[in-house]
This record gives structure tokens, sequence and C-alpha cells, in this order.
């Protein structure tokens, strides 16, 4: 079962009308929360969040806390697994004709709930593979927007190198992944980039740098440029869905000699904490 | 009637299912193509960017040339009037699963018609407002794809503005408008940013570089700043809606004292022999 428009249906009933302004414009926004237990996690940073997209595109959110709260439960109640990944996405709607600008329509609202499988620990500590591109999106890959081409043909092209990720580099700095956020470890420092229009903010991110603090690790939210990160000690990835694992190769460079590091293990178990 | 998957359909009709990677993640291209007088104008042109668009989001064509033609065709004979704007867009199709990466798919179809009513000769010779706004777009604008969020903000503003386009600029010079070229006279030379990932290169753009070469005006395809379009003494912006109009404000700041100049109007009185 999804959740349509007001209703709940099953997902091979599921459509939008072509008139859609997510379908001809990527003219939307999109949350992923996951699910641990059965209960939903940080669900006030992916609200939060989910508000500050609205709001740059200036959609109005269709419903308050309580009621995203009531809907999304149900989402959760349909499904057989203890574990999902909850996928919300919120397009301006539908308008009569195609035209760029619009006048106030009513939001097009779609959830749907996948099982969340990341990684077991064994399986990320085999460490992952990561290819670098030049960071080619647009000025506000702060808003989490469904005008996702860039990101489509960078996860493919990772995909076809047999790689977990595709790395974005910037004016010779890190950004952050396609779909997630990069960190690095030298010297016993974290550094990642630091939130703006640059990267988007990961609450994932935020859990983790809430790790390695509480890890006593000493943080530093600074960009990083690809050479400190292919001489650095651990370069990890997150995401609300991997959660966080560790890259030991990117392009034909191995990290650390292809070794996970230490300051990762410390940091997935705290993140584990977090999640049970 | 519209076109959706190999049907003719009343547009009221027509769904996409909620994974169509279109809806999901901005992930099709589209064309639009002016007809006049129940003819296709410039239709090889079209297809062919279209073509150049698809090669690079790597969607494999669904139809062939006479195949295309046939259908939009079709589409033309529905429509009550002579002169139309065909809308085409082609998503890479629906998954089953939302996933950035993607197996091979079929790709979703839809094609609409509308009326083309560009203005009047009377109604352009007033001249119209612009906005100008920095380009924060991706750095493959050549494609004209259906991630087109920050071009639906640049619009908005403008609309909000009352203007009739928002002018980009990007490190200083003029790259395109949010869904126009713009072109420059002064000292009697024509000026437009040149092809390449920073503008869309516009059918539109080659006609009016056409028209302006039958009527001895020289042409320069350079990059000018925004203190050359204020000091000019034409902008002009073109789009297939919109064919060639003069932009006779920008920002707060009048364009040749108001006036609309005399190279247009040749140009505009050229453009309109090629539609004949």
């Amino acid at each position: 079962m999804v959740f349509l428009n007001g209703k709940f249906i099953a997902k091979n009933q599921a459509f939008v009308p072509v008139m859609d302004r997510g379908f001809l414009f990527g003219d939307g926004v999109y949350e992923v929360i996951p699910v641990y237990n059965r209960k939903l996690f940080r669900l006030d940073a992916h609200l939060n969040r989910l508000q500050e997209s609205l709001n740059s595109v200036a959609i109005k959110s269709p419903y308050n806390v309580n009621e995203w709260l009531e809907i999304i439960n149900q989402i959760v109640s349909y499904s057989e697994h203890d574990n999902q990944s909850i996928y919300l996405q919120i397009t301006r709607g539908s308008g009569t004709k195609r035209a760029h600008t619009y006048n106030e329509l009513n939001p097009n609202i779609y959830i749907e709930s996948n099982p969340l499988h990341p990684r077991s620990q064994k399986e990320a500590s085999e460490g992952f593979s990561a290819i670098t591109r030049e960071d080619i999106r647009w000025g506000r890959c702060d808003i989490k927007s469904t005008s996702l081409l860039a990101n489509i043909l960078y996860t493919q092209q990772a995909k076809q190198h047999s790689a977990e990720e595709a790395i974005l580099i910037k004016n010779n700095k890190v950004t952050e992944g396609a779909t997630s956020n990069v960190f690095l470890i030298t010297g016993g420092t974290l550094y990642t980039h630091p939130t703006g229009t640059e990267i988007l903010s990961g609450i994932t991110r935020d859990l983790i740098l809430e790790s390695a603090n509480s890890c006593d690790i000493i943080i530093k939210e600074n960009a990083f440029t690809i050479d400190d990160m292919l001489s650095g000690d651990e370069v990890w990835i997150s995401s609300s869905t991997r959660e966080v694992i560790p890259i030991t190769k990117v392009d034909h460079n191995l990290i650390n000699n292809g070794e996970v590091g230490e300051h990762w293990k410390r940091v997935y178990k705290h993140y584990h904490k977090l999640t049970n």
C-alpha cells in the first residue's frame, strides 16, 4: 500500500496526471525517513528538512506535523518489515496547461515504504570503491528536490564502474557524494564539507558527527581536497539507507592500503546504538 | 487528444505511474516544435536536437524519424488550430522500485499540442522587461531535460516582477534566459552566447542568426557582459513559442531609452518570412 493524495492504494494503481509538475519539470521535493523497529527515526529532523525544502521552492505544506505523523505511521503499519525506508515526495501540483510559471495549486503527495536493508557490519567491513566526478550540479544542492538528473547520471556511472558512489569534486574540493555525504579522517581528525548551498545537509551526516563526537574524534566541518582524500586515513560515506560505510578505493587509488580504519568501526558501532 | 505510450487519449485521461522516472527524478528530456499553417516547422532540427538530448542521458529513442512524423502529424491533425506548439516529452521509463540507478526500461512518451499564439508585431513592438539573476543552473544546460526546477524558480520570479523573462548571468556574462536565448545589438553587430554546455542551443536561436545574416547584420557568437547589455542598442530574446521579441528594460535600466530598435524590426520581418 502507498499513499497518494489522501488515499491509501496499491502501488500498481498509483498514477499521477501528465500535468503533474513533478513529471513535467522536476518541480517537487522529497524526503527519505528511516524506520527502525517500526519506529520513525529522527522524524522531527526529517520533517524540518522537508519544510525547509518546501520553503525554498515556495510549495505550501499540505499537512501539519500531526497529520504527517498519522499518514506516515499508517504507511509503516501496512509494511511487514520492522526496518523500513519511507519515501515521501511532494510536487507543486497539476496545472491545466504546461507553463513554467504557476498559480497556486494543490500539491501532489506520494508516500511509499520500502524494506530498509543496510549492509551488515561484516559486509560493510569489506570496504567499498568510489569514483570521482566533477560536481556540475546547480547552486542549490541544499534543496532536496526531484530535479535529480545530474545525480542519476553520476550514480549510473558509479554502477558502470562497479562502484558504490560517485564522489563529487568542485574547485578541487570534495563536496559530497551523488547520494551521500563524504567524510575524511586524517591525523585523527574528521573532516566534512560544511553545510551551505553546495551540499545537502544530511540528517545521517548530523548523526555521524554526533557519533564521532561521542567517540572523542575532533570534528572540522571544512572542505578537503581530492589529494587530502587520497592521502587520508579513512574515507566514509553516509546516507539514511546506507548509514555509514567505509570507502577504501577511490578511482584507482587505495585509501589506507585498502584497509578499513578503526575510527569507522567505533563510529559505526555508536551509530547503531542510536538506531536501536 | 494527447499521445501517451502508443495511444491517443483525452488529456484528462493521461496518467503516468508514480514509478515513472520523470516524476521521481526529472529523468527525461523534451522538445517543443512549432507548427505553422498545420506544417511542422524545422522538424528535422527539432528531432536532431531531441536525439542529442536522448544520447546525452542514454535513453534509447523509442521511434525512428518516420514513426515520430506519423505520431506528431496525427496530434497536429486532432487540433483545431492552424498554428500549434507541440510538446514532446520522453522519460527513461518506470522501474518497479525507486532507485537512482537503472536497468534498461521502456521510455514513457507524452505528446500534446497547444495553440501557438506568439505576440503580434504590434504587441511585440511595445517592448518587454526582464530581470537578471545569477545563473546557478547545472553544467549541462545544452541538454533539454525535464529537471527544470532552477528554470521554474527563475520564471516565477520574472512573473512576480511582471517581467517577460529572467536573463541569467554567469561570471558576469549573459548566458541565456530561463526559457529563451538572448541577443545583443551594439554598434550594428549582433552578439549572443556561443553554443556549448552553458546554454541550450535553441533552434529559434539558429533561425534568428539566419535571419540576421540575411539582413546583413554582422554576427559574433561571443558572450557579452551585463554592462555590455545595459549600454547596448537592442536586446532581444527568442524561443520557439515567443519567436523573437525586444527587451527594452532590464531590471531598472532602460535599453536604448526604452525604444524598440530598427534591427529587431528587420529580423522580426525576416523570421516571419521563414515561418510563412
